[in-house]
């Protein structure tokens, strides 16, 4: 078996994730969105690479996988006390990662050493990699302007229209060296998008300068996974977005946002209909049960992922005999 | 009643302090030591005035008087899970000052109006002033040369040898407005310097240029109270400091830190007979009960030493006549 690298971001990445660590522990490479990222009270918040962290080394919460489990809000009580936000909630073990992110970037370390400490403390032998260790930000376009998205959601709620988003400082982010490795991987044998909200979770990994022609040049199938069931984002707003896009808040509108570049899309098994006009934007098609509400979930929906990914490399191999 | 000024440090500060805060409520300005202030994982923490802000809140441990009451771990446990410095140990609830101190400097403001906010939001009518908006940092001067007082407590555990001390900065730091306008106060009654490590704790305060003139000019009685009783300082290093200076580690030997600086001096009734060796240092002398065990215990310490300053004032007054 060969090594694997997955492009995953939020909570249903995270679970992803955890099926194909399950599965191939230290030969996977998650490469974890940063564009998220925002500052609060003076700390670099990673919200993407801990919930990350915490799936991967098992202690994230049941009920809010973005967040370590009995988590406790100490910190928070006493910062209404004394005139602080009320928003974002700061949980207290949640708040151990950005205290040390911050002394470590102000010491000279990169994101990716950081975020990697973390993974050896915590037993995870995965390597979760920041999408780069220069900041990219996300903006979301509203009709009263750009605003970023950690604005977006914590401040409006996720509520004004969406009318696009921009990726600051995307073009000019470097791929790490760890990011490069692991798509330079000789025995690389898939990458696989992980389903999450394509436009401010995996969208701007892929806006790296030079992410989406090495993903192309690389050859390793690249297989996407749908982060809307049925219709409907489980979580999220991705569902709400694409309909303020003008795009087809389904499936097969997801699938639209990779087009020409990926090999195949994986549907939930609801959206069985779907799957002949999805494969006619030129991709492969998986139907497959996407929910993962169980660990069992996790690992069953990542062994038939890797699986499609070995099919679509059989193929290929045959097509070039 | 007129207006009342401490200069105050530490726990035992804190609670003489309260005690004079309970008589004098608003009228009462309490100036803070910040040279024992220390950068830790790139948050700004204010021992002293911390102390001081939980302690005339009415929300300070009863058991550690420096941090508040129920305090809790779950920060630092997560931090130690992630590789983070054991010590110093911080308390979930008492990094919501930190925190919030931080954001208050990176955006401009000054630590005096910062600390003026928290006093505000804790319904604390008293004024918690640092000494100085300008940064001073107290050293420990050992054989192995000068650390910090926070290296020396922290990481040193106060075991090597003092062999003196340096206040980086003093010298330049400004009293700031707020503190200038409590000792200007037109109806000053009386300046008590609290019971604290004379070094480490008052005599920072007493090093900011100007500050000693503007006592001796201002003319209002000025009162310290030991805080060593029978020889011994009830918490803390005080008499360890001593011994290792070459100072006589008991009442009398804090008396003559404060020398053609005081009026008068508090000592314990257990130290009852070294009051005429004190009082031929040059000042007046006062035995009273100084351990502060319970709140009434403070409020009749503080009403002790104010009647103390009354008394000296009186004296002076019949002395001009």
């Amino acid at each position: 078996m060969g090594t694997v690298v997955a492009l995953a971001a939020q909570v249903g990445g995270a679970k992803l994730a955890e099926g194909l660590y399950r599965l191939r522990g230290k030969d996977l490479s998650v490469i974890v969105n940063t564009g998220d990222d925002f500052e609060h009270l003076g700390l670099p918040f990673s919200p993407d690479l801990d919930t990350m962290l915490y799936t991967l080394a098992g202690i994230a919460s049941q009920e809010a996988g973005w967040e370590p489990e009995r988590e406790t809000h100490a910190v928070q009580a006493m910062l209404a006390t004394l005139g602080g936000p009320d928003r974002p909630v700061l949980g207290d073990r949640s708040l151990a990662a950005p205290l040390l992110r911050s002394e470590g970037l102000a010491g000279g370390r990169r994101l990716t050493q950081i975020t990697l400490d973390f993974c050896r403390r915590l037993g995870v032998q995965a390597r979760i990699l920041p999408m780069s260790d220069d900041a990219v930000r996300t903006y979301v376009l509203t009709d009263d302007g750009a605003v970023t998205f950690y604005d977006y959601f914590n401040q409006l709620r996720c509520e004004p229209p969406v009318r696009g988003f921009q990726y600051a400082a995307a073009g000019e982010a470097r791929l790490s060296d760890e990011v490069l490795d692991a798509l330079h991987s000789a025995d690389l044998e898939a990458v696989i998008i992980a389903p999450a909200n394509p436009y401010h979770a995996i969208r701007p990994m892929l806006e790296i300068a030079g992410m989406r022609e090495l993903l192309r040049r690389r050859g390793a199938p690249l297989v996407a996974v749908t982060p809307i069931i049925g219709g409907k984002a489980l979580k999220g707003s991705a569902g709400k977005m694409m309909r303020e896009l003008g795009r087809e808040p389904t499936a097969r509108g997801v699938a639209g946002e990779y087009l020409r570049l990926i090999d195949g899309f994986v549907v939930d098994r609801v959206d069985a209909a779907l799957a002949e006009s999805i494969a006619s934007l030129g991709m492969r098609v998986l139907t497959a049960p996407t929910l993962m509400r169980s660990g069992e979930d996790r690992v069953a929906l990542a062994q038939a992922v890797l699986d499609f990914a070995a099919a679509i490399r059989e193929e290929r191999a045959v097509e070039v005999q």
